[in-house]
C-alpha cells in the first residue's frame, strides 16, 4: 500500500466468496468509479469457476470508458493466496448451497413454521448459522495468521453471527458487517414527507435517523427530516383509514416482487412499542412469536415468502448476464451502486471520514443491559483512519430489549455450539427462539432432521 | 417488642389477608410451637368476617394442650390499624377473586393457550399481576408511613411480581417472598436415594441442593446426599427404560390429586440443557414454549390443568373446617407445618442463624447478566439478626438465562405499567411471553378482553 | 427560533456570567462571523455593570464592518428574565471571587500543598467545587423550570463538577462542558512533525487524536498527521539529549508567561505509563502525588504558579479594554478566537454535523471499569442536530485508570456534599486526593479553614 | 479419601511452606484435636531442613495424650511430591527472606516513607507481592497440573496478591485466603460491652459484625452484641474526653509489644467516614496518606515500626522451642488455637455448615463498583460441602470505596507485572499508592533500588 498525498495506490483486496454474483460485482463496479484508489483484488472461491468469471469481468471493465481508476483481478486458488498482504478482506459467501437452505426452510415448514426468507433466524437461519460460524471460525485463524492487522468487511448473512465468529475465535481482527437494510425503510420516511409535508420525495440519506439494535431487527428512535419529525408523522399516518388493513393471497402473489413487503407488521409494533422497525416486514416476523404459524396468516400481514427455487434460477442466469455485458449484448451502465463499501474503505485509509450505521461488537453503544459487551450490533459509527468507533445510540424501550435478548443469546450459543460442536447447545437456541411453538421432543426431531441436511457443512459433529 | 435473654415477647405481626384460609394458618400453628416468641398479630382483610374468624381459631388454638407460647388474635378493620407498630408484615391475599382467575384462564384458553395454574406468568399470570403489583403498591407506600423498619414476608402469587413491587415502590423496606416450591424437587431426589443408592429415602433437607433462578422457574446446578451426586444419579435414572414416557388423559385423571405432576417435563428439560429445573411441571409448561398449545399436549407430558371451580369449592368448604376443629368435631394435631417463616422470624430477631432459599432483590447472588440488579431472584441466603444477606449462587448456563431473561424482564414490565397505568407497557408483557403464541393483533384483542374482566381491580386504566 | 432553509434567525442565547470578560466576549465575536445564525443574547450576571457592559460592547459590534449577521444584546437582572424562552444556555462564571480563590491556594500553602492553578482539583479546587456545585445546583433547577430542552453549554471550572452538577439535579437537562486544553498538546505534536519529519508545521486541527479521560486530565492514546504515528515521534524524541532536564527558578521565571510550561511532567508520565497526557503540566502536577511539595519542587520541573494577585489585575483592566474598543483607541479586528461554540450550535441546529471532544456523561464511550456511566468524562462526540452523541474511546490503560478513578470519586462526592452540606463527605475528598500529604487530623484542619473562607458561598453549612 | 458416617480418614494435606515455625505448627495443633479427621501432612519447604523439624514435631505430637485424631507427617523434597493426591493445599511461605524484607523496609525509609510492618502494601509490600505473585504463579500451575479439585488455602502476606495470584493463573482453582486480623477489632468492641454496658466482656465471637473490604483493609458497618448496636457505643466512646489523644514516642516504646496499637488512627477514620477499619493501626496507616512521613508522626498516633530484626530473632529462636517441647523441657498444652483452617476444612468436607470471614473473589459480595469482578475482597462466607459461596455484605461509603479502590488496582497491577516481567506496570502501582509522597523520577528511583534487592527472586526481570 502506498500513500500518496490524497490517494492510496498498490492497495490490495482480499474477496472471500469471489465468485459472488452480487456483492463482488457491486465492489467493482464501485471501485472503477473511485479515482483515489488502485491496487489489485485477489477473488477466492470454492467455486473457482466463479472467481474466474469475476477475475474476467472486473479485468474487462478496466477498459472500459467512463472508468477512473485502475484494478486489477485475479481469482486465486487458496485462502492463503487471498489473503497475503491484503489491506482489506471483503466477506460474501453462501454458507453451505442454496439447496441447503431450501432444506432449512422445507424442514421447517413440515413442522409448522413458514419462513419467509430463512437466511438470518429462527430455525433455518439458526442452522445456517451454525454452518456460517464453522466456516469462519477457519477464516479468522487463516486472517490472524496472514493479514492480522488487515481491516474485514462481511456481508454474509447470518450477518451478526458472521460477524461476531470472526471476533469470538479472534479477538484482535479489525472486522465490522454491513447491511443496506435500513435505506428501505428511510425510502418509506422519504415518502411521508411527500404524502404529508407536501414536499417533494428528499433522497433517503436526508432522513436523518438513529438506528440501534441488531442486524435485521434494528429499531428506529428518531427521525427527522430538515426540522419535521417523522415518528410523529407516521404517528398520523397509520392513524388514516386503510392504512392498516388485512392482505390475500392473490394481492400478495400479484406483486411479482420477491422482497416487497407491506409495512403492515411494521406499523403494527409501532403502534404497540411505540419504536419503528427498521427492516422489512419479511426479515421483522421471523425474530417474533405469532407471525409465521402459517401462510395464510403471512399473507394477511401482506408478507410473501420468497423462493428459494427463484433464488437458485437467478443464481444459474447469472454468468450469462456477465457475459452478455462482456460481449456487448447488454449495455453498461457505471453508475454507483449505493453501497458503502468503498466509501468505508477510503475512510478508514484515512481519506476523509464517514458516518453510517454498521455491525460491530457491542462497547456500549447500545446502552441496553440484556445485551451484553461484545455482541455484535448495528448503530452509527465514525469510520476514521484505520478506527471504527461506534456513537453512543441510546437505549430502547424494555418491551424491545426483550424482543432483542433473546436473539442475542442465540447467536452466541450458536456460535459456542459451532465452535465446541456441541449439540445441545445449538438446540438450546432452536428452542428459545420466539418463533418456535413446539415442545421439546418435537423441537428436537425437526432440529435434528436440520442437522442431518446440512451434515457435509458440520465436520466433526455427532449427527444421527 | 421486649428482648429477653432468650426471648421475645410484645412482638406484633401484621397479617394482611388475615382472613386467609392456607397461610395464617399455618403461621397460626407454627406460631404456638415456638416457646421463645409471644406477641399478638392483626389481622387485616378487605373480607373482614374472615379475619375474625381466625382471630377466634387463633385465640381458641391458645387454650389447647400442646401451646408453648402465649400470642393473642384480633382481627381489625383498617390496614393502618394492622401495620401500626408491628415489627413484622406477613401478606397472603387473593389479587382480585377466584372468579377473576377463573376469568384469566378461561380467555386465555379461548385463544388455544391452556394454562395449568395460571397464578404466576403467561397471560393469566401476568394479569394477575397487574391488579396485584396494584394493590402491593399500596401497601408499600403504607408500610413505609406506618413501621418502616418492619420486615415484610410474602406469600402471594405471583410472588416475583409482589415482592419486587414492595422496593419498586419503597426501596428501603425490608422484603421477602417464600415459597415452598423446590420441596417436592427434594423430595424425588431423596426417592432416587432410596431406589439406585439402597438406602432409606432420607428426608428432603438432607439432600443438599445449590438453587437459582425465579420463583416458580429456579434450578439446581448441583444436588447432593452426603458424598452421592444426585444430578448424576438423575442422568442414569432418565437412562432407564420406561422413565420418560408419554401419559394419556385418563391416566392422569385417574390421579384424583390436582397437584400431582409426573416430571417428564422436569426430566426432558434435564436431557437437554443439563439442569434440573426446581418447580412442578405444572408451573414448567407455563414458563416455556410449546406445551400448553392444547389440553392433549398437556396430558401427554402427564399435566393437569388445577381447576378453578374446586379452588372455589376448597375455598367456600374452609370456614366450617375451622368450626369443626373448634366445635372438637376434627380432632387438633399440634405439629409443625413444615414452613420456615417462623424460623425466619426467630433468625431475623437474632435468636440463631438460618440458611434458606429466599426470593429478594439480585444483588449479585445470581451471577448472569441478563438478570439485573433488584430484579427477585430466587437463591439460598444468610438469615442473622435484622438482615437477610443472599448467598452467592453462580451463575446459570446461558440457554437457561434466556429462559429466564425474558420472564424477568416481563415481570418489570408488568410492575412499570401497574405503576404507571400503561396499557401497552403491559401488553408488551404478554405479548413477549415465550407461551405466546399469536400475532400482534390477535394478542392484543385477548389482552384487552383480560383487562376488561379485570377492570375493577384496575382503577384510573382506560379500559374500553 | 425560526428555521428558514438553511439559516436560523430569533434565536435565543442565555448567558449566565453575562460579565465575563472573556468566555462571553468570545462568543459576541464568534457570532458576528456566523451568518446562518440570528437573534439576542440575554446577559446575566450578579454584576450588573458587567452585564451592562457587554450590552453596550455587543451592540456597538453589530455596526462595525465585517459583521455578517445580525444579534442584539440585552443584560437583565434575573435569571428568569435570561432563561425565559432560550434555546441555549451558556455559562461562563466565578463560583466565589478572585479573592476567594486567592484564599483557597493561599491556605493550602500553609499546609504544604503549592498549587499553580487552583481551579480544578486538589484542595482548592475541590473546595472551589463545592462553592460551584452549590451554585449550579440553582441554575439546574430555574433551567429545568424555565427552558427545559434548551442546550446547556458550560465553560466554568471545575469544569467537570459544574456539568455533572446539572444532570445530577435535573437529570433530563441537555448539557455539555467545553474546554480548549488540548489544542496546546495538539500543537506541540505538530512542532514534532516540523522538527523530525521534516514538514511544515501542520494547522493543530491535522494532529488526528483521540482523546479520553476527564477534564484537564485527559489522555491520548492515538495520534497520527496522516500517516504519520506522533506518539512513535514523541517516543524518540524524549529519548534525545537535553530533551528532559530540570529547570531553575531563574529559568522559570524568566518566562514572563503565566501558563507556559516546559512538558517536564507529560513527558515523564508518557515514559512510565506509555500514554500521552492531554493537559499543560500545570494542571498535571495537581492530578498526582508528589509535585507539589514545594515551589523548587515545582520549579524543577518547569511548573510555574500563576499569581492570582496578576488574574486580579487582568480582571480589573479588562473593562478599559471595552472602553478603548468601542472608543476606537485599539482596532478592532474581526477573527474566529478558535473556539467551537458557535460551530457547536450549528450543529444542534441541524446546520451540519461536527466531531470535536466534549465533557458530558459517561454513557460507555470511556470503556473503564473505575469510571462510573453518568460521571462527566471527555472524548470525541458526535454532534448532530438536537443530539451530542459520544464516540467510543476505548479503555485506558490500567495504571492511568487508577490515576483517574480518585478523582472521579472525589468529584462525585463534592457534588454529593454541596447537595446535602454534608461536611465530612466533602472532607473525604479531600483526604482522598493523591496531592494530599497529611494525616487525618491536619488535613481536617486545613480543610475547615478552607471553608470558613468559603462560608458565604456555603448557605445552610454548619461552618465553625 | 475416604468417608465414613460422620468422619473422613486418608484424608492428604499439602503444606506448602512446610518448615513454617507459626502456620504449620498451629495446624498441627488443631488437627490433634479434631475427632472426625485423619491422614497425612506432606511438608514440602525450600528449607527442607526446616520441613524435616515440623514431621518430627509432628509425628512426637501423635503420642501425647489427650491427642484424638490420628495424623503422619512427612518432610517431601518436591512440590510434585507434596501436591500429589493431596485434597488440600495450604500455603504460608516468607516470599523471599526476612533480610530480603528488611531491605524493603530500609530503602523506603531512605526515601521518608516510615512503614511499621512493611507485608501487605506500600512500596515494601507491592515489592514482596511481586516476589510472592512470580512464587505463587509457579504453585497455581502445579497445583492445576498435580491436584485440580483440591481446595487451596492461603495464610501468606501479601495475602490478597497471593490469593489472587492463583486464580489468575488457573481460573478454575479452588482457592481461598484466611486472615484472623479481625478478631483483635471484635476483643476491642467487646471491651466497650463490659466498659459502657455492665455487662461481662463476652467473647469475640459473640460480637456479631458484618465485614467487607480487602485484606488488612476490611471495614465493619454493623457490630453488634446481643441487641446492642456497638457503633452507637463506639461513637459516644470516642467523645469521651481523653479517648482521642496524641502519644510519644516514650509511651509508645514503653509496651515492649511489637504488635500492640492504640486505636488512635481507626478512631479518627470512624469520625471522618463513619465506618469502622477492621485491622489494626500498624496496617491502617499504610493503606493511607500522610500518617507514615516519619517515625514521630507514627508515635504520635501511637504505632510502632515492627522491626525486622526481631522478626529475624524470633525465627532463629523457633526450632529450639520445638526442641524444648519434644524434650519435654517447655510443657506441652493442647488447646485450640483459635484459627479456623480445620473447622473450613470440616464444613468442605461436608461436615457441618460455617459462615466465616475469608477472601475470595469478588462475585458481587461487596457491590461497590470500584472493586472489579474477580479482584480478591474480604467478606463473610457460607463454607459447605466442597464450596465457599460468598455472602453478600452490602456497599462501602463512596469515601472509602475510593480508599480501597486504589490498592484492589495496584494489587492487580502487581500481579500482572510479576507475571508478564513488566517494570512500568509494578512502578505504577508504587507510584500510585497513596502513601507515595515522591514525584515520578525519585519514586522510580526507589522503585529501582528496591526491584535490584530482590534480583533473586525476580528471574527474567531486566534490572539495573
Amino acid at each position: 500500500m502506498k500513500h500518496n498525498s490524497a490517494s492510496i495506490s498498490e492497495l490490495k483486496i482480499a474477496y472471500l466468496g469471489g465468485g459472488s454474483r452480487e456483492w463482488a460485482r457491486k465492489l467493482m463496479f464501485d471501485l472503477t468509479l473511485c479515482p483515489e484508489l488502485s491496487g489489485q483484488v485477489a477473488l477466492y472461491d470454492i467455486d473457482l469457476d466463479a472467481a474466474r468469471l469475476n477475475e474476467q469481468l472486473g479485468n474487462w471493465l478496466q477498459d472500459q470508458p467512463g472508468v477512473v481508476s485502475c484494478w486489477s483481478y485475479e481469482a486465486v486458488s487458496t485462502l492463503q493466496q487471498a489473503l497475503n498482504g491484503a489491506n482489506f478482506v471483503v466477506i460474501s459467501i453462501q454458507p453451505g448451497t442454496l439447496e441447503c437452505m431450501a432444506q432449512d426452510i422445507a424442514i421447517a415448514e413440515d413442522y409448522g413454521l413458514f419462513f419467509p426468507v430463512g437466511d438470518t433466524t429462527g430455525t433455518p437461519g439458526l442452522v445456517r448459522g451454525l454452518r456460517a460460524a464453522t466456516i469462519y471460525a477457519d477464516f479468522a485463524r487463516e486472517i490472524a495468521a496472514v493479514c492480522p492487522t488487515a481491516w474485514v468487511i462481511n456481508y454474509t448473512n447470518p450477518l451478526t453471527i458472521c460477524t461476531r465468529t470472526l471476533t469470538r475465535v479472534e479477538p484482535r481482527l479489525k472486522v465490522f458487517g454491513c447491511c443496506h437494510e435500513v435505506y428501505a425503510v428511510q425510502r418509506m420516511l422519504a415518502g411521508l414527507v411527500n404524502r404529508y409535508l407536501q414536499q417533494p420525495t428528499p433522497p433517503r440519506d436526508e432522513i436523518k435517523i438513529n438506528v440501534l439494535g441488531i442486524n435485521h431487527f434494528t429499531w428506529i428512535d428518531r427521525a427527522f427530516y430538515q426540522d419535521h419529525d417523522l415518528l410523529a408523522v407516521l404517528r398520523d399516518h397509520i392513524a388514516q383509514p386503510d392504512v392498516l388493513r388485512s392482505y390475500t393471497r392473490a394481492e400478495v402473489e400479484s406483486w411479482a416482487d420477491w422482497f416487497r413487503s407491506a409495512d403492515q407488521v411494521k406499523f403494527e409494533l409501532f403502534r404497540r412499542f411505540g419504536i419503528l422497525a427498521a427492516a422489512g416486514d419479511r426479515h421483522l416476523v421471523e425474530f417474533l412469536p405469532g407471525f409465521i404459524r402459517s401462510p395464510e396468516e403471512l399473507f394477511r400481514w401482506g408478507v410473501i415468502r420468497t423462493p428459494v427455487a427463484w433464488r437458485i434460477a437467478r443464481w444459474q442466469a447469472a454468468p450469462q448476464k456477465a457475459h452478455d455485458l462482456m460481449a456487448g449484448r447488454t449495455p453498461l451502465t457505471l453508475t454507483s451502486t449505493g453501497e458503502e463499501g468503498v466509501a468505508q474503505i477510503k475512510a478508514l485509509l484515512g481519506l476523509g471520514d464517514l458516518i453510517t450505521n454498521v455491525n460491530i461488537e457491542n462497547q456500549g453503544q447500545v446502552a441496553t443491559l440484556c445485551v451484553p459487551l461484545h455482541a455484535v450490533v448495528e448503530t452509527n459509527a465514525h469510520f476514521s483512519r484505520d478506527a471504527v468507533r461506534p456513537i453512543a445510540a441510546g437505549a430502547l424501550p424494555t418491551g424491545v430489549q426483550s424482543l432483542i435478548a433473546r436473539h442475542v443469546t442465540n447467536q452466541e450459543l450458536i456460535i459456542e455450539a459451532a465452535l465446541t460442536c456441541d449439540k445441545d447447545l445449538a438446540f438450546q437456541a432452536v428452542f428459545n427462539d420466539p418463533t418456535n411453538r413446539l415442545p421439546l421432543d418435537e423441537a428436537w426431531a425437526m432440529f435434528n432432521r436440520l442437522l442431518g441436511a446440512s451434515r457435509e457443512y458440520l465436520p466433526g459433529w455427532n449427527i444421527d
